[in-house]
């Protein structure tokens, strides 16, 4: 197949663009550099992350596949352009904890780094207006999100990318505190997971000395968000 | 049996007290005329409400027992207070909504009065100082709340209860829009209804003029509350 050609923009996020294709079903995806945080109070251009972050999701994403996820994916076209299936998202963000951190640790009162005693998975709005609220399988049934089976598929298919991701980062020496994923619906009526995996998305943590080596480098201003993202990515490499 | 007689008092809570008894698994429930909104930021007392709650929710339990529910309720002994079986609360608001109102339709931004698609059941952390906050199964589990199956357990009772409680009010010319439960643990481990079921913990609207027959009198300083908890009373004895 001939790679489709890039057409008008679709979509602008915080820190990717949509593009459409020649092709119907594909889009292209270019990562920027920009980095938000606090629901987009606080913004920053930060030089090649984009560039880094295109390159770390091609890898977990193609490391996926070796484990039969079906993702938006096809293939990365340039420093920071992907080849992707286009779909529509779910307005859903699916999160796993591990380890408690961040916003749960604030709104339950549990010291961050606490190993949670279950996996937990939370599923919020998408939905920038009411702050990305937590719901329920009945909000998301009565806001006409998704129907409780595709909800249970979303949270079946979320426990197993967890196990997955949480072996390849430990085999890196990082574990795996959190992350945020989502998912789209192509053409076919097919339930995807889309999006990114990266640094922006996931916190990670260095197994030995706790060093963040995600976006609270951002979030938090305790050092360079591009070394932190070089290391994983170079983990990765080695 | 010989009724249990008052010891000291375990506990005093926003609209009740609860005292100790002759018998280990006894308590009595006094109902108090205090009433408070926004997690206490409003509070009142009024007149009689406590004679009136202890009544309808003398009702609703029995007819609950009707229906093989199993709740702490035992007898009423006089205007203000109840004999009940002595449990310990487990720490969850569990909420019921058949239509659309109150902190939901702010929350995730539905009009109040849209009948849910589905009926939606939210699981509240009962902690003020967190301002009990929405939760699921796993931070349950993770705040060591409770186990999965006793989650599923009261997820199962509250729906049976509630289309109990759908058909007794509906027979009252009274539309149930969304109420709030507790459930506790006997000395046994059993699972019971505990708490009281009142228009303190219903949003209660009259089926033909959407008159609210519940807190919301108060809450939104619209009526009289008394005149409301009557109405509901009478209708039960009529």
């Amino acid at each position: 197949m001939t790679t489709p050609t890039k057409a008008q923009q679709l979509y602008e996020g915080k820190a990717k663009t949509v593009f459409a294709t020649s092709n119907d079903d594909n889009v292209i995806i270019y990562y920027k550099d920009d980095a938000t945080a606090g629901n987009g109070a606080k913004h920053s251009v930060i030089d090649e992350k984009g560039i880094l972050n295109n390159d770390i999701t091609t890898i977990i994403f193609q490391k996926l596949h070796e484990h039969k996820i079906k993702t938006h994916f096809i293939e990365k076209l340039n420093e920071r352009e992907q080849l992707c299936e286009k779909v529509e998202i779910i307005p859903l963000e699916v999160i796993i904890r591990n380890t408690i951190a961040g916003s749960m640790a604030k709104r339950l009162g549990i010291t961050e780094g606490t190993d949670a005693k279950t996996t937990i998975i939370e599923i919020c709005y998408k939905n920038d207006d009411f702050g990305d609220p937590l719901i329920n399988e009945y909000h998301a049934v009565a806001l006409d999100l998704c129907s409780f089976e595709d909800y249970e598929f979303i949270k079946k298919t979320t426990f197993e990318i967890n196990k997955i991701l949480v072996n390849m980062f430990d085999e890196l020496g990082i574990k795996l505190i959190d992350f945020k994923i989502e998912f789209g619906r192509n053409s076919k009526g097919e339930i995807l997971l889309a999006d990114e995996i990266t640094p922006d998305t996931c916190r990670l943590w260095d197994k030995e000395t706790n060093k963040k080596l995600d976006k609270d480098q951002f979030r938090l201003n305790i050092g360079s968000l591009t070394d932190a993202y070089k290391e994983v990515l170079n983990r990765f490499k080695k």
